[in-house]
């Protein structure tokens, strides 16, 4: 959990959409969220939709404004959809994210979000240091207030994990080596002789581009004995000399 | 608009997830929602989350089975929380993003979700060549269904958005479709029972295994053609009647 973290939610209309906002926030490793005079808190609306985040409704604080939402922080991101007339740095949210995850070990930092109808006010923004904003549909750009907490959460616990990138699949299962993937290129190369697939004088590219095909697969020990298997019960005439 | 691309719910429990995907998909350019059997559609709470991205909704196709709604696709990614005993690959959604980003150029592919309380069945995952996850705090790892799929759908966005992307791999040859990789799982099973290989009555996991080794090679046309031919000379008895 990374409690050096605050999500500031400023004048939220719609109940469910702070539960929505705190579930979105726990599944990311976030639990600090802060209620700019909500209209209505606490709610069974936010609690249903909290499905499981109940811990981080209780602990919510609520405040009467955003100043006091934003006591001790150090740096205040203000989440918008619109670009504005404005000398603020206003920055793609991934390249934000890393700056507030630089942030993070050393500072509280908060993300802050406006209402569900018209985002955040000038006054509210002039109270942050950075605006980000998460890239859109041009014509459509209107995340939902709890889906774009989710990202923006998600993409900073990202920048946080960037750490290197888990192996592109996790095996349980030993791969085939090389001398047994030869072992059944060279029973398959018999069996489709043999059946008369394959023609011996005209052998064409055809065993090259089944060795392609299964080099793609990377063969497993086991799936070697199975397709092994499989040719033995298709094609019992094989005698195994090569 | 990403035309190519099609975002896929399996058995949505709750209609208001399914206007809440809808204006997920709609915020970052995609458009094309299919639904397999769900609970209740149209419904009310679809249009009132949908906020907007009503065409994305009437435009939506209902399905009865996802095999039907994979019709044409050559990848489908299922979205994951749970980490599978499988030799399915399974990768975090940044790099999987970065593959369908790729792939979207040239073919069509699904994004597939399962249901709010549990996900993706096995037979599911099974139609699917790529598992993807976003990860997420360990413990508490459940997003909601509408936060997922506009999370997936940022992830998207963004590796579209960046620079291109080398195609994971040159392909000379097109992939062979959902429809004709069920034609040869069908063929391969028929040659496997006929055979004696494949008991019926004790089907164990074989079929499982081998579906998952040829979808890690992701088989183009020609390959399927060609493995069709070996089954026919090996086991001319098929008939090819299911």
């Amino acid at each position: 959990m990374y409690s050096s973290l605050r999500v500031v939610l400023c004048h939220t209309t719609h109940p469910g959409n702070i539960g929505a906002a705190a579930r979105a926030m726990k599944t990311m490793g976030f639990s600090r969220l802060v209620l700019v005079n909500p209209r209505f808190f606490p709610h069974e609306q936010a609690t249903a939709m909290a499905s499981g985040a109940d811990d981080v409704l209780q602990r919510a604080v609520v405040c009467s404004s955003l100043a006091q939402a934003l006591q001790g922080t150090v740096l205040a991101v203000a989440l918008t959809a619109r670009s504005r007339d404005l000398s603020h740095a206003m920055l793609p949210l991934r390249v934000a994210a890393q700056q507030v995850g630089a942030e993070l070990a050393q500072a509280e930092v908060a993300l802050v979000f406006g209402t569900e109808m018209s985002g955040l006010s000038n006054a509210e923004l002039d109270a942050c240091q950075l605006l980000a904003t998460i890239p859109a549909q041009s014509g459509f750009g209107s995340l939902n207030l709890a889906a774009a907490v989710q990202v923006v959460c998600y993409e900073l616990r990202q920048a946080l994990e960037s750490t290197p990138q888990p192996p592109a699949r996790v095996r349980e299962q030993p791969l085939a080596a090389h001398e047994a993937l030869e072992g059944f290129y060279a029973h398959l190369e018999r069996v489709l002789q043999g059946s008369g697939f394959l023609d011996p004088a005209q052998p064409g590219r055809l065993m090259i581009r089944l060795r392609r095909l299964f080099s793609r697969a990377r063969l497993e020990r086991e799936e070697v004995s199975i397709l092994r298997g499989i040719l033995k019960a298709l094609y019992p005439a094989d005698d195994g000399k090569e």
